[in-house]
């Protein structure tokens, strides 16, 4: 039995998403239980709504509080000591559940993991990975945000982390690791990435050497390693674009009634592609190099993507992503490969 | 008349492109001379397969050597002389032409741009800059690869520039700035985008304060300032997830039977959609903060989008670009406003 904290609470619609979708999660997977944590009233209210009976598969914890979505992560790790996401991740730390998932916000949610699980030995910061979809398949990337600034000591760490998960959760046993600049030649790029370059190359990963920004959806790699400023920026900028793309395409279908009828005949066809795109399948990231798993819903997430977040906490508690990297890691040290 | 060289032997295709692509444009530009700078008998010859006959529109200019695509450019601006590349640029510097157009190897073309040239007065470094399409027309986002080191200084130096450019050629009066980092609140970013953030505040220009990579296709700003390494992988990120969903599409109309009918009778609005974000329409990228006019068209450009890049030196030719340029930044110098 693997059981998940929620923070029933966070992102842009609270229970009204947070709850459906663990209701939804539970059908299919029975020997997963979930906490739901938050305001009891509010939290049995929606469950009442849902219909949802008593249930050996679930709990409401009760947190009187809610951190905001725009409030800042120092005042809300100071001041809300029992807010759902600070109580989500409390649990994890007692061991009362194996991973924590909050659509809240981000800054928050990773102040509070640090301060409440700390990092991994080896580890100085934690990071933000998520999974993107490619041509062929998909690709890991971090860090998506966590840190603007990062040595190239936290980027190799960044790439054994991104390479362990990879190796936990797909079975691969060689993830082919990429580290993201303006071009692929030595010469190419700031300090920072030269000096990781040469980490890397010296590293016992799997490196594939420099990749440029086309290179992330192309599907040639399963982990790119960038830092968290350039990493949220090439995220965000993909969500903004593929709005775009999809903004037009509806706009030149809407055109006239000629355009109108042919949407409706390619109707399957775009459903097939809408579905391929589709952000939520990929809802989900994860805080990597916590003492334990703790995963980030994006906050405007519907009950689909939400679910899709709490199936990426399973899959890593099942395959004890924070376990394996601390003991590789730890390996690893023992080698004086890292510190 | 306006007076342009052309690097008719750069880019992947050399003479295949640039040729066919000059004598198309000179058809829609009575007031325009082209100067095809490389090795004559090149020229000559692609002139003859298009049936070209002497006309006072256009003149070869012998250049004996080449660049490669991939030569380092320091080699390059040391040991070719006589390539196609440095002559176009020397034209614009001796005045024969106000422009030079290049699709080759982008590091030499900005060594021999900034060595042949010169930068503006106040300008410490030239940046790429680009239009972008948005959801409601288009943005100029600089730098996009000449400096993946900026300071604050020069960063708002790119602001000034862009903002400038976007007044010449579309005749806005304030154009919207906008400071690209990854997050909206003051205290997020790095400390560089933090102390650019205060000098952009403090400047003359119409700051509109950080945005976001998801607000580059929104269409709300005019000119988005980065430095060269985020924006290079913004740009080809953007790039290589716009070929992903396109090949999605066409993956998914080619599925079977039915969707390829559904493919025919969508045919006009896949079309009309496609010619929508057609990357050709918005080549050529600008060394913005020469002495002088350089355009870079992308490599693999073909002659339609090597004639957008012709059509862009035209445009701030006739614009006077760098002129406005140094006028404004010394104006601005005396007041005190830039170093």
């Amino acid at each position: 039995m693997i059981t998940i904290a929620l923070d029933a609470m966070g992102g842009d619609h609270g229970v009204g998403v947070t709850v459906p979708a663990a209701l939804q999660t539970l059908k299919h997977q029975p020997a997963l239980k979930l906490i739901l944590v938050g305001q009891r009233e509010a939290v049995e209210t929606e469950l009442r709504r849902h219909h949802a009976a008593a249930s050996d598969q679930f709990t409401v914890h009760h947190a009187s509080e809610i951190v905001g979505m725009d409030e800042p992560p120092a005042q809300a790790l100071r001041n809300k000591k029992d807010s759902s996401m600070r109580v989500a991740i409390n649990l994890v730390k007692e061991g009362a559940a194996q991973a924590a998932v909050s659509a809240g916000n981000t800054g928050a949610l990773m102040a509070t993991g640090r301060f409440v699980l700390k990092t991994l030995p080896g580890i100085d910061r934690p990071a933000i990975i998520t999974t993107l979809p490619t041509m062929h398949d998909h690709v890991h990337v971090l860090d998506l945000g966590a840190n603007v600034d990062c040595t190239p000591e936290q980027l190799l760490q960044f790439a054994i982390m991104g390479s362990i998960l990879v190796s936990a959760l797909e079975g691969k046993t060689r993830p082919r690791v990429g580290l993201l600049n303006v071009g692929e030649e030595d010469i190419k790029g700031n300090e920072i990435v030269k000096k990781t370059h040469e980490l890397l190359r010296s590293s016992c990963l799997n490196y594939a050497g420099f990749v440029e920004g086309d290179e992330i959806y192309t599907g040639d790699l399963d982990v790119i390693v960038c830092d968290g400023f350039v990493g949220n920026i090439m995220l965000k900028t993909s969500e903004g674009l593929a709005r775009m793309i999809t903004h037009f395409i509806k706009q030149e279908f809407k055109r006239n009634l000629l355009t109108k009828l042919s949407a409706l005949v390619a109707l399957p066809v775009l459903h097939a592609f809408k579905k391929r795109v589709d952000p939520r399948r990929y809802n989900g990231a994860t805080f990597i190099g916590l003492n334990g798993t703790v995963i980030k819903s994006h906050g405007g997430a519907d009950a689909f993507a939400f679910e899709h977040a709490i199936l990426e906490a399973l899959a890593e508690v099942k395959n004890n992503v924070p376990e394996r990297i601390g003991r590789e890691l730890a390996a690893m040290a023992e080698k004086g490969v890292v510190a």
